[in-house]
């Protein structure tokens, strides 16, 4: 797979796939990051080819392809916190998503393997490098998921327009997966109906609903800043 | 100008600008909340065409050019919640930075006049149509526009990585400016002096920050929350 734009490749030189060869036009070569590594340099034509997007600003890398995490270990920990996405269709989505669990934490972020966005490297792009770091796994089915969730001591936070509980009123000092539907349609109610709860962000605007991404920012730091608050280790702590 | 999209339209037609003409495929036109308006119907293609975008969802429509509010008049509430952007130049990340605002019932987003993105229709359809309804006011000088906060009795936090204090320990339940800088670089010098404190937001991760959109996000949702629950009225309560 071939990752592309500088925080991509500066993450992936860092995390745990092997990086085999980097192009970088003259002027990107100078970053500092780049130094030690053996790099070819490429015209910022020959880079957009490779890349198949004008995004590259100036370095591509080649990598061996991600590696899926396996859903049961992402519960592991006591006091995992997880994301998982039912039907998110836009890689610019899960790209962001992923941004924000690997800052906010998270254990790693759960997408289905039909009928949505996976790990490409627009989704690398969108992540600034962050699915370098965190893991991603894939899962037949959703609702099956969660219920191997709760089964695991887990709780399920769906996130609902109409959901009965605001977000600040829940206790996420525990094992929990806060549940994101796709953009516009929300929940498949297989999934909604195999939430522990329906939580919801209120709003005080005219404008019916966040975007996903935003709501997934909301909630995974609420969920981080609570832990801080009440000392449970996050599970980036745990794992050391 | 044109807006195209769904929500887009569909705002416009909710708020105050004046919608001289929409156009439609066969299929958008079922829309409900197209019913009651005169639309033409027209191609895919057509619609394409005056939008400029392949975003258009079918729909597109003409309306008056996108009037910016003063600036002074955004501070006028005594608990104006405000966002203030130095320098953000992507319109995704404007038009996002407007949703998540308009959700949280802020007062008004502060752009500059210069070397920034402006409301343009790409940013009404990253908004998700949420500046139909939200004040945006564009300032010559940034740093000036703090200054002018505080005297009007506000305070101006600045989102840093680097800021000493916790967002989750500052009193956002008065006048409060939030300061983001543009992506990558962050705040200006001048602007980082101009504000009362610099804030940040922990995180937990191996990458160095979050996006400028959900740090936006994460700031205006905790700011809504502490509001709720201390009772400040919200602006768009306080403006009836």
């Amino acid at each position: 797979m071939i990752v592309y734009g500088r925080n991509p490749v500066r993450e992936a030189l860092r995390g745990p796939r092997e990086v085999t060869r980097i192009w970088a036009t003259e002027h990107a070569r100078r970053e500092p990051w780049l130094a030690p590594v053996p790099v070819r340099r490429a015209a910022p034509a020959e880079i957009e080819m490779r890349s198949g997007s004008e995004g590259h600003q100036g370095v591509c890398a080649q990598v061996s392809e991600f590696r899926y995490a396996e859903p049961d270990a992402l519960l592991a920990s006591p006091s995992a916190l997880l994301v998982v996405l039912d039907q998110v269709q836009d890689p610019q989505n899960l790209g962001a998503i992923c941004r924000s669990a690997e800052c906010a934490g998270a254990a790693g972020v759960v997408i289905p393997e039909r009928r949505a966005a996976e790990v490409t490297p627009a989704v690398c792009k969108a992540s600034a490098g962050a699915v370098e770091h965190l893991p991603v796994a894939r899962v037949r089915n959703i609702a099956d998921f969660l219920i191997a969730v709760k089964r695991a001591g887990g709780w399920c936070y769906g996130a609902e327009r109409a959901g009965q509980t605001p977000y600040d009123a829940v206790n996420f000092a525990e094992k929990v997966a806060l549940v994101f539907g796709s953009e516009g349609r929300g929940l498949r109610p297989r999934v909604a109906a195999a939430c522990d709860e329906l939580i919801c962000i209120p709003l005080h605007g005219r404008i019916e609903s966040l975007s996903v991404g935003a709501a997934a920012a909301v909630l995974l730091f609420a969920a981080a800043a609570q832990r801080r608050r009440v000392g449970v280790p996050l599970p980036s702590d745990v794992q050391g």
